[in-house]
């Protein structure tokens, strides 16, 4: 198994890069090959713009969907964005690693997202016609590999469930895991969370890691989120899901097959507030006294 | 009333740019005062790191949170990021204006939010105390004013409808709205949504401004989303809707009080494809003929 890392965080002390080390070591135990991209350590550029394309008349306005699709065309693609769809394409997983910052991906990884993501690439696929709506939402480039997320997160986990004040996190993740991973062709296994992250003392850490670490060694035999396919029949030709199927249901959970996946489902309770990760007494205080596990640890903003 | 307009596209010739021009020129004609910041223009930082901390010891471990509280403090912030949080004090009125790239915000605007947003300005304010979880959720430094996203979409409104398959609007709206706009105290009122933004001939460009405008101009009396606040009462002490307020929700309009607002209610029915703004032939092939009315007016991917 080839693995492609995307690792989002500025602090290379923090819980979520002691998570990201410990996964590339144990991976590598394992005999996978692994591959990181640390996009703080490399700089990454974030912003989309005329830049991109330096074969490109920049006195002309910028049309960037055109110009991005004539330079994956053309190969004049930027260099450090064609690095990326190599590692993509090499990859058997795809994982992308970040802390949840005022609910979403940092901008460094949307910005990863929206230069490596290329038209001709990971959009712009395919025919329209007949039952068929463009290669994608289970077609598409990444077609037969797989994916996940792993997320660091300050807040409790029930503010994350389906009553909680964040939003539930599978709403959160569903512009990520729908429409980032699964858009390209990708096959999205859950996702690995980890809540109220600067609780975290050193067993706790070990936890994690542990966590972690098993769920990337199953990932190739992990039952994936049952997306419906756009082009498997169970979209109409507005590409909504067909009346006839969980014709009482909307929201996200209806472009699911059943049974369906659900995060957080054991907070549902209003009084379960610890992560699984956590033993049920891990938020006493003198659990919170003790040390922590790395320089910093608070791997995630409270919000 | 004083409107300040973050606006996060790259090509002044795009729809979005010509919906932004137009926005101006009416709100100055109608005596409003109006701030842009134009974040392309601007060459805005959009990566949230060490060099936003000028007089720190940037040789230790970046604890990004920590380092932002202690700037915001100190008064030691770099002075772009100071500046609008200025603006953002000095406004009645926050516009997010941009188009809807993979699921989402473009990351330039994502990093003005993670940059500007810093550790108590717009968020670790106020106690956690009793029945009080932190100034937060209707409550915070921006408290009193009001605030609207216009987004324009390359895709169908029945794709963003309760089924369609990039997910309904309001959920991909949710992490902005309520995560990012309500958080800091922001009264939200119904977002201005243009779909299909490539088909837009002149007329429909007219349509859309005449739109966008008067949008801006009734802001202040809008009824708003109606969120439930985070201290209000409607919460528990998890931060989870209290089980007898709805109990048979879950998702985010729960937390919402009755009647919840709800974007592309006309598209809960399979046949309609087409956005409220467009006249119901707008899609015929001669419409799709027409001449387009900006040099590019693709303001938007599709996906």
């Amino acid at each position: 198994m080839k693995v492609f890392l995307v690792f989002a965080h500025p602090n290379p002390h923090s819980l979520n890069a002691t998570l990201k080390e410990h996964a590339v070591r144990k991976l590598q135990e394992a005999g996978r090959e692994i591959q990181v991209s640390d996009l703080y350590a490399m700089k990454w550029k974030a912003v989309a713009d005329a830049d991109d394309f330096p074969e490109r008349d920049n006195s002309q306005p910028l049309n960037y969907e055109a110009a991005s699709g004539e330079a994956y065309r053309s190969g004049t693609q930027a260099p450090d964005v064609a690095a990326e769809q190599e590692k993509l394409l090499w990859a058997d997983a795809v994982i992308l690693q970040f802390p949840l910052w005022w609910y979403g991906m940092p901008a460094i990884l949307k910005g990863w997202v929206e230069r490596v993501y290329a038209k001709g690439f990971a959009y712009g696929r395919g025919l329209h016609e007949k039952s068929k709506y463009g290669q994608r939402y289970g077609e598409g480039v990444l077609q037969g590999k797989r994916a996940m997320v792993c997320v660091t997160i300050g807040g409790r986990v029930a503010h994350y469930g389906p009553r909680g004040v964040g939003g539930q996190i599978d709403d959160l993740l569903w512009p990520i895991q729908h429409g980032v991973l699964f858009y390209p062709g990708l096959t999205v296994v859950p996702p690995t969370l980890f809540y109220e992250v600067r609780k975290a003392n050193k067993e706790t850490v070990r936890t994690f890691c542990e966590h972690y670490e098993s769920r990337l060694l199953s990932l190739m035999e992990t039952e994936p989120i049952p997306y419906r396919t756009q082009n498997g029949g169970d979209y109409d030709e507005f590409q909504t899901v067909r009346m006839e199927l969980a014709a009482e249901s909307s929201g996200q959970f209806v472009h699911q097959t059943d049974p369906v996946y659900r995060s957080n489902l054991e907070t549902t309770g209003p009084s379960d507030f610890s992560p699984v990760h956590f033993a049920r007494d891990s938020r006493s205080p003198s659990a919170e006294g003790t040390e922590p596990a790395t320089k910093s640890n608070q791997a995630s903003r409270v919000h």
